[in-house]
Formats: C-alpha cells, sequence, structure tokens
C-alpha cells in the first residue's frame, strides 16, 4: 500500500555510526561516544525532587494545551534574569520539546509550498519537518565569513529569487557552534519584519556560551515585529528526555498555535511541566552553571589540542557543546573518517554530511558533552589514529 | 505578517463552557464538570512507584526514537494477552500520546491533497491535524443503524465519488461510545486493503467496553494488509498527562514512521516509557479493571435513568466513558443547552457541535470517567433543571 512521499526522510549518516558502535560495545570494546548532543549528567536535583514530589501527592492529568500557568511565568521571569526583558506569559507556549515546538511553530507560521530559508551547515530536523509539512527548504550556504550564520545579502538574494516566507536561525547553532552578534540578529529580524519573512530563532542552546567577543542576543525582543523564539530544557538543564520546551510567540501567533496544539499534542508532558518550573530556582541554575563550566574545560582541551588533533579550520564554537572540523587533509570523506575511526580507533563522531549535504564530506562534528576526560581520550585516540592513516 | 491558512483551526464550543465552569468554580460554585475525557483516577501505584525508582536511580535521556525496546516488546506481549494475537515488537512504534501516533501515521500515510474518510460525529481532532497536514476530510455521515460507524457502502460512495486514499475508524467512538462489530470491522479492513485505502483505527478506548453484544476486535489483525493502528495509555491505564501512546504498523510504514519521529519528536517522553512497562503488570491490569467497573457503575446508572434525564435517542455507549444524548425536545440548541445547564444549575458537559458539525446542535456529550456519585450528583441536577424549561 501506498506510502506517502513526504516520509521520504533522507536518513543520518550517524545512525549507521551508533549501530556500529553499539555493535562494539556489546562486543566488549571501549567505546567513546561522542556523537550526541545529550548532557551525561541528566536533570538537575531540584528538578528530580520536585518530580518525586509531585509523582506522590499530584495530579498528572492534562494540563491547559500552552502549558500550566505557573510554568508560563517562571519562563516569562527568566527573559527578565537572562536578558532583561519584559515578556508577557500569555506570550509563552511551553511545548512537548522543542521539536514539539518547532512543529507548532511552522504549522502556525507556513502553508503548503511556503518558502523557508535555513543555513547550510545546520540541524538537519528544520529541514525535514519543513519538508515534511509540505513547505520548501532554502538552504543558504554560510561560510566562516560570517561565522556560518545567514546575512541579510544572503536573504535578500533567496527573496528576490523565488521568494521567502521564512528563515530558521539558530544560535548557539548546531552543528557549528557559532553564534549571531546582537547587531547581526537586529538586522536580518529588522530585514525579516520590512519583508514580511518570519523569522523563527532557535536559542536551545542558549546559556552554554564561551565566547568574549559574542554575546547571547535573543530574538524574543523582536517578537512585537513577528518574531518567534523555540527554546527547550534540554541542552542547558539538561533535561533531554522530558521532553519539555518553549515558545515565545508573537501576538497575532498566540492563538494559533494554541489552536493546533489542543489538536496536535493535546498539552505537553505534566510531570516534567512540574518538575521544570524546579529548573528555574537558584539551585537549577547552579546545576546547570556547573555543567556549562564542565563543558568550557572540554572545549578549552580541544582548543589547546587543536594542532594535534589535526582538523583546520575549525568553527568558533562561540556557544552549545560541538567542535566541527575540517579533515580535508586525511584524505577521507567524513562517512569513511568516521567509520573508520570507529573501527580502528573506537570513537564514536558524527559524519558533517548530517549538517551539509554539500561540504559536508569534509568535515565531522564532535560533541563534547560528556564528561572532558571522555574527550580528552578521545583526542589521544583520534590523534594516535591520524598516525596510521 | 502573515499567520497560516492551516492554522485556522475551527475552536471548540465546549471551551467556552469550561472558561464559564471555572469562572463559575473561582466564585465558589459547586459545579459538576463531565466535560472532560479524562479518568479521574490517575496511574495506579505500580506505574507511580516505577517511575519514582527511574527518578532515583535511572537515566532520563533521549531514547530510540520508537521507544525503548522493553516497552515495545510489553506492548507487544499486550496483543498477545488481549487478543490471542502475535506482533513484532519491530512494528510498533511508542509515540507521545495517540496525538503523537496520529500526526506520525498521518504524515507517514498521507500526502498534501490525499483525501481521508471518517465518521460524522467523531472527534475533532482527527479531522483539524488531517486538515492542517494538507489532507482533505471526507465526513461520513453516520447514524444510530450502522450504531454511527461507517460501513462498505458508505466507503464505496466516498470511493467513487472523489476517491479515497483513508480512512480513520474508532470503536469505541468518542462521542458516541459505540463500537464496530468484528464482522464490520473485518468487512471495512478487508474492502480497504482491496481498494488501497489505508485505514487507521483508533484503538485509545479498548478495555473500557460494556457490551455483551459487541466484542472488542483490533486491527492490528490487518496490519498485513495496511492498517494502522493508534492506541494510547490516557485511557484504559488513565495516564493521560504522561503523553504516551502506540502504533501497531504494517511493515512498510516502520522505516518511514522511525524517520519521521526521529525528526518531529526525536524520542517520546523516557520517564513516562519506563513507567508505561509497569502498566502491563497484573497490578497495573487489576488497577485499570477497577476503574472500569467504576465507569460500569456509571454507566448502568445513565441507562437506569435516561427516562428521567430525558434524552432520546442516546447513542449504545458500547464502550468508552461517554453518553450522547440526544436534546432536541427541550427546544434548545447544544451550545445554548449546556451554556444554561450551566449557568442554572452547575453541570458542564460538551455541545455535540464540536463532534458533529451537521447534527451536533442536537445532541449533548456527557463525560461519565469522574467518580460514580458525581456522576449521579449531576442527573439529578439536570432532571431538576429540565423541569424548569
Amino acid at each position: 500500500m501506498k506510502v506517502s512521499r513526504r516520509s521520504a526522510v533522507p536518513p543520518f549518516a550517524v545512525m549507521e555510526v551508533l549501530a556500529a558502535a553499539n555493535a562494539r560495545r556489546a562486543a566488549g570494546a571501549d567505546v567513546l561516544n561522542l556523537c550526541a548532543g545529550e548532557p551525561s549528567t541528566g536533570a538537575s536535583d531540584v528538578v528530580r525532587e520536585r518530580a518525586a514530589e509531585v509523582l506522590r501527592t499530584g495530579d498528572i492529568g492534562y494540563t491547559e494545551a500552552l502549558g500550566v500557568p505557573a510554568l508560563r511565568e517562571a519562563i516569562a521571569g527568566h527573559y527578565d534574569r537572562w536578558y532583561d526583558l519584559e515578556v508577557d506569559p500569555a506570550r509563552i507556549a511551553v511545548t512537548t520539546g522543542s521539536s514539539g515546538g518547532f512543529l507548532l511553530a511552522f504549522l502556525a507560521a507556513f502553508d503548503v509550498g511556503d518558502r523557508v530559508a535555513l543555513a547550510r551547515p545546520g540541524y538537519p530536523a528544520y529541514k525535514n519537518i519543513l519538508s515534511a509539512l509540505g513547505c520548501e527548504v532554502v538552504e543558504l550556504d554560510c561560510g566562516p565569513e560570517t561565522r556560518y550564520q545567514p546575512g541579510v545579502s544572503q536573504l535578500m538574494g533567496a527573496y528576490y529569487d523565488g521568494g521567502l516566507d521564512g528563515l530558521v536561525v539558530a544560535s548557539p547553532a548546531n552543528p557549528t557552534g557559532t553564534m549571531i552578534t546582537p547587531d547581526e540578529l537586529d538586522a536580518v529580524a529588522e530585514w525579516c519584519a520590512a519583508h514580511e519573512v518570519r523569522l523563527i530563532s532557535d536559542e536551545i542552546y542558549h546559556g552554554i556560551a564561551y565566547s568574549d567577543e559574542v554575546t547571547q542576543a535573543t530574538a524574543a525582543r523582536y517578537a512585537g515585529q513577528g518574531a518567534v523564539v523555540v527554546n527547550s530544557f534540554s541542552k542547558y538543564w539538561a533535561m533531554t528526555g522530558w521532553r519539555l520546551g518553549w515558545l515565545v510567540l508573537p501576538e497575532e501567533l498566540v492563538a494559533p498555535v494554541g489552536a493546533l496544539a489542543g489538536n496536535v499534542a493535546l498539552s505537553p508532558p505534566a510531570l516534567a511541566q512540574q518538575a521544570g518550573i524546579a529548573a528555574f530556582s537558584e539551585e537549577g541554575y547552579e546545576a546547570a552553571a556547573e555543567n556549562v563550566a564542565r563543558y568550557a574545560d572540554s572545549r578549552a582541551l580541544l582548543l589547546e589540542r587543536q594542532a594535534e588533533l589535526g582538523w583546520d579550520p575549525v568553527a568558533p564554537a562561540d556557544g552549545a557543546f560541538y567542535f566541527y572540523g575540517n579533515i580535508a587533509r586525511f584524505g577521507l570523506d567524513s562517512v569513511t573518517y568516521c567509520e573508520r575511526l570507529l573501527a580502528e580507533a573506537d570513537v564514536a563522531i558524527t559524519p558533517g554530511l548530517d549538517f551539509d549535504g554539500v561540504r559536508g564530506r569534509d568535515w565531522v562534528r564532535l560533541s563534547f558533552a560528556s564528561a572532558p576526560d571522555v574527550v580528552a581520550r578521545a583526542v589521544d585516540r583520534i590523534a594516535a589514529w591520524h598516525k596510521t592513516l
């Protein structure tokens, strides 16, 4: 029987690496897995304790489609704390992870056939969700000269060459870790508003930043001009499996997102919502900051040993926990490089082809979300393996 | 800035009733809320305890996109236990509630412009999700002569009048509670297979059944011919806010659903998945059976007092926990009836217009998922209120 055309999502090359890694591990090998964009620590104690309390005493039923009021208020408070920005809790939608947030934002903003631009390299799920929803994806080729971020001149090009309905930006970005400067974000947001292009800003790595040069800027400041922010509890608060995220919405999208959410998701996970409130406590922020300090150590180690590692160039890694490096000098395409690195040195990393269908065969992504000693051992192994090539 | 056309989801009339009910409750009124399709008991102890254990000791990270293997195996075991049917765990996809299951099933099976039939009256989210995904909804007018379920003759009509790509059936159905007989399901499934029409069977109320006449039949039996089953932990296991459900997939949809799930949802909630395994323990089944016994008491009470209640006819309520009755004799459309019933007698029920845009002004839905004494008091109040009309 017929299978939909839109379900023909391209497979991720990393899945082959992961399957091979699991097989090697099952066979007894000491595999270092640096594929996953997932903090190894898990949720903080204060979040777990709050969840345990709700389990003992509370109701875990359906909630409001846009989330429980106390969590929406806590998220609004977070914008005051971090960005000195007043956000009406009524414009915050709690979602089932940032994945659920992207789905709702894309459904509310774009129709079948709409054209939406995004950076290449970039997180592949944006493209795949948009395609599944019938949107046309416009890839913007982004390189080191713009910190792998899209700029206004590229937007102009796409706009006059077929029209443009939306733009997805991510800062810090996956896989490069690069950030968009406040001035650049300002220029992009103003351009989008002036051209009726809906800006969707992925800020799920906010709070995980290392740069002295680039300050973290939120597109929530431009919600009045139509911008949508997508965020998550998965990265900064290390709550991946809880499936909790949020949107900051412009006024005109609140009712549409609410109506869609009630039908498409009913409500976000109730226990996670209650526990998520505790993420915004002092203990919650402190636990997250400790994780970030650990990522910073790993990042410093990677930069210090970059010559030894031999990847050149590497993206700046202003934030997030990814090290995206060029491996062209080793004469292997990224898929072969990753396969052999795993088979011969037991280190699993992600081929760049998953993020960039054009240049990705020369790039690989290493996630330093795991413990610093794991990252250090991985560098040892990679450097030693390079000598065997 | 532009809002998508597809986000123009029709509002639910019940939302007005709920807002008014909350306002009355906040003002001190003793409101009986029989709107929600939600068991009042919540998850069983064995499920909560398992969740507490995972919180103390376990990992709550991303899982496999199609769910943890142990849960997929437990679900497969459920088909053996209840239906004497062998299902390969590889054909089971764990989802974020049945909502997440519908989304994935619709995306994997249908493209933009595909025509999908469903019964009227019916659960409005089917229609709304399908429309948001660009599918064309074909409503089949279903009445008492077919227990409000679609039959082959109606399918033939829709098929020859514009073509048909899919059919959604629900048994027990919402709002009517009626069930499809094994013979009817057989006929519908065979017809769908012969005409390349993808059958999607909503079985989220399975296990909540009262009829001696109609046996519960699962479309999982027809997966080999392309049928998809959608199920949930929300109703029988009373785990609404946990957001956990599953699909039984035909072979050809396993890889597409897996690829879509990884992009659209990443993974279902991890804690809920671990706890969900415990739902299939003896204690889990026993706790669920106790809930069903309570619904059966409420249903018996409603049938016994139907003349006093004055709704006529009512749908058979073979299963689920809904009593769908005709209120035309009272000379009020269902929205006005529900508004006045709440304002004058503090009972909140759902206008039929949410389920049936054609005949729904003469029907209302009462949910008997709450405690039997609440249902009894509601009947007292409704009967007394009718005398004031």
